[in-house]
């Protein structure tokens, strides 16, 4: 059976990822979502194991001491990372499967697995983007400088991904993303036992 | 002004290719060909500069010797060959262009340009692709034994090539085909201005 694939997708906070990757889930039901372990409490609207597995903070750091996350980090106190074990058993089973991190978590990601393919979602602008956070209305003006300092650091890091996607129309992003996680599956070196097959076959 | 991709396509004789290239022509007419020059005589049905350039045997010795050529072969005292200029072209104008050729040829062209990406257009079995050529209706048994042969050591080295598609179904695999073309305007490498763009764009 052929290896499933290891998408990792960033992009800036605002540029409009979590639709772009809902309309991907649409269009590619098949498509598994690496779930990440934080330790904070569970937010209004959140839901175990949808987007997240709420931890206590003994158990995040056991996973760290057994060496069982592909990255993690601490946001005020809190720790965020994402577990190897769901990923392996994806890419085993033949599914492709998509880790939505930040800039560092991608550059920890490749280091442990050369082999993921990174996407990085870019805003058509940066006067675009902070238009964008502007018009969500749920930050202050502080925060929203704050997130543009650290959106404009990313920006500059989106050459460390393999491939990067304007997101100027939401449909077309995921499009766009959908043709790169497709377009892998034909990669030669993801089929390694084809040629075989066709010789064999009768 | 980001640079246009170079395609190399091949595939066993029989595989359909040229049917799966005039649906991707279809589905993306800003596509370009690459014409390749031959010294053979026109045949029935074929038209100077559609799919050959009909050139005198002296214009293409010249050719090889000013090394105008990506790749070129000697069939039966033909020649056969790929002008490099109009491939250059289309990469400085930003176009997307693709070069049918065989395995040889492929080895070639991939040592000039590495950074060309390479498609191998696959029968769903050995099987099948003896059967197409039968069906065919064209050829004598031991011309049909004679391309069998040579199909079996093309697809033992479809390892060669960076994706390889399986032409079960025409319409599948022109828009897989499509796919890894498009994928491919997303890669980092393609859009080496974007970043500075988005940080810059007003």
């Amino acid at each position: 059976m052929n290896k499933g694939g290891v998408f990792i997708i960033s992009g800036p906070s605002g540029v409009g990822k979590d639709t772009v990757l809902q309309l991907l889930f649409e269009k590619d039901p098949d498509l598994l979502f690496s779930i990440s372990s934080i330790t904070r409490p569970m937010r209004e609207g959140e839901k175990e194991g949808e987007k997240y597995h709420f931890i206590p903070a003994e158990e995040f750091k056991a996973m760290i001491e057994a060496d069982k996350l592909l990255e993690y980090n601490v946001y005020a106190d809190n720790y965020y990372g994402t577990p190897a074990e769901p990923v392996n058993e994806a890419v085993a089973a033949g599914r492709d499967i998509i880790i939505e991190v930040d800039v560092n978590g991608a550059a920890k990601i490749r280091k442990r697995m050369p082999e993921a393919v990174s996407i990085f979602i870019m805003p058509p602008s940066v006067a675009e983007l902070e238009h964008r956070l502007v018009l969500r209305g749920t930050e202050t003006p502080e925060k929203i400088r704050k997130r543009m300092e650290t959106a404009l650091v990313e920006i500059a890091r989106a050459s460390e991904y393999d491939y990067i996607v304007i997101n100027e129309d939401v449909e077309t992003a995921a499009e766009q993303v959908y043709c790169v996680i497709q377009s892998l599956r034909f990669a030669a070196d993801r089929q390694p036992n084809l040629i075989n097959e066709v010789l064999t076959k009768c």
